[in-house]
């Protein structure tokens, strides 16, 4: 079990709309700020393949669903009055983004253009969080990376995501809107889709473990990451609607790195899987945009706003696996 | 007169792609190819109040021109079989990219990607240089900004043309693609549009003198910027396409700063204009979306390549007035 924590305590009565809020982090968004009693409004475009999934909510208690791109003309009405928008929608394979750069490209920068002029229109007094990704970063030339690094993503999605996030800045420093984006590490946890295998390592090893199979690691395995729990998001989440953090972005990490072969077997020894872990070569899509070692800085977080993450690998993985104990229908591919 | 230069000395014979070139710099560029014996072909969208003229060509033995978007079907026979293309194509005006966010993602962003996806289906050997922007960088927090200095644009025209800048060297490190990217400061010179006020201070202030209108200046005058005569970009472009550029991005500025205060005196003094200069205050649109003083750093491509600015202000302001006295319907509209 997770430290019991609440993020969004205080925040009963205030209108929230969570875009991408049937996917993964979107959907366990929208549950921390039901249960703290937030009225919350849901936007999702449910692309098929990606992260959401149309009964991610059910028995949620929320007070609309609209089933749209945020580019929407409709989107204006969920917006309109709404005190909070945590704009989570996006689209995160970075090979499906290789695949298909068009579609990468309106999923994570044109659609989120028009979310911004609707906001502007709407709702411009509205406080708006942006979840980018460390991925915008590309190949560190530092050990940690912090915000200072220089942005050469050396994939679509990378710079799609990029372009999104530096939207939402123009929006801030042209005209006010409240914005900030936030540069999301490899995160985990419950709710996320395992079905794929083009969404992120972590949910793919999760699966593998959960169903005793082999799992499969790119290259020597000695490449290290940061992973970060859900729950340490949504702490994030709400620290950065603070007034400090308006105009700013800032990294999210862990301070633990491991390598993914270590990570491999946490999963598995989490998963009590016997299966075991093994070496196989670069496929070419990844290996052509893979990055290297990388360990997110987050020192600016946590002097602006004193967040840290607080989960440490273990203990979320553990938690991640009870609950898809508990929820197996995550394991299959609707 | 300008000294004379030949940038495309030895290029007879090889032959050329220059996307946009019907507009101020494409068009410049394929005046040169030709002249050098290179055969050209155009392809230009001539999208309206931009920067490219039907007539700019006239007379010019080009190849092929195609009237079409860089992400046209068509394209792919522009581009089946050619040695280099100079992708030059693009939006330039901040404000107009505010008004229409959409549109500038469509031109400075996706239609590149369109275009990649051609090049690297039909045409994979070609060399391929792009023009980008210093605008890309936003407020500068160096005195002279270089390459290093994190990208954080101020209005939509930088993030996209950012996006743009780099789905190249996303092209170039997935696929081998020959790419390399130019961040161009302020040009001027020949073959400008001068009838948009929306396409940068320098053609607004070269169209005032000639018609002897006082040059009106946003501010105090007090901004520096560097100036680079269009002769100049013709040589980085050559510079750019040399084997130790692929991959890379580089400035393309002048050593030379100046106030907004002392250009704008310079090409009233260039044109023998009398109406003299006056100051005015900033229009919101500009203001919100205002840098500062920039100076752009080329320590990289004079290293790396041996490229240097040659023309000074006053000698490019002559040489420009000189031509637009000659072809006075640039002062036009159409």
């Amino acid at each position: 079990m997770l430290p019991q924590r609440r993020p969004f305590a205080g925040w009963a009565g205030t209108t929230c709309v969570v875009t991408g809020g049937l996917g993964f982090i979107g959907s366990n968004l929208v549950v921390a700020l039901t249960d703290a009693g937030a009225r919350v409004r849901v936007v999702d475009a449910l692309v098929p393949a990606h992260g959401g999934r149309a009964d991610q909510l059910d028995g949620v208690d929320v007070e609309s669903v609209l089933i749209a791109s945020i580019a929407d003309p409709q989107v204006a009405d969920v917006v309109d009055g709404c005190d909070v928008i945590f704009n989570v929608a996006g689209q995160v394979s970075h090979t499906a983004s290789m695949r298909d750069p068009q579609q990468d490209l309106v999923l994570n920068t044109t659609s989120h253009a028009t979310l911004l002029d609707t906001i502007r229109r709407v709702r411009p007094s509205a406080r708006v969080v942006y979840t980018s990704t460390r991925q915008v970063y590309g190949r560190p030339t530092m050990s940690t990376v912090d915000e200072t690094h220089a942005a050469s993503p050396v994939d679509v999605n990378g710079v799609a995501k990029l372009a999104g996030e530096q939207l939402h800045l123009v929006y801030c420093h042209a005209y006010g809107i409240a914005t900030t984006a936030l540069r999301l590490t490899n995160v985990y946890g419950p709710r996320q889709r395992l079905s794929s295998d083009e969404l992120g390592f972590l949910p793919v090893f999760v699966r593998k473990a959960l169903l005793d199979e082999t799992i499969e690691i790119f290259g020597d395995g000695t490449q290290r990451r940061d992973c970060l729990h859900v729950a340490d998001v949504l702490t994030a989440l709400a620290a950065a609607t603070d007034a400090r953090a308006t105009g700013h972005v800032f990294n999210v990490g862990h301070p633990d790195t491991h390598t993914v072969a270590e990570i491999a077997e946490a999963v598995a020894e989490a998963a009590g899987s016997t299966a075991g872990v093994r070496l196989v070569d670069w496929p070419d899509e990844r290996a052509r945009i893979d990055i290297g070692s990388f360990h997110t800085g987050s020192a600016r977080i946590a002097a602006a706003l004193g967040w840290r993450a607080t989960v440490d690998l273990r203990q979320g993985l553990c938690d991640a696996v009870s609950f898809y104990r508990e929820h197996p229908w995550y394991l299959s591919s609707t």
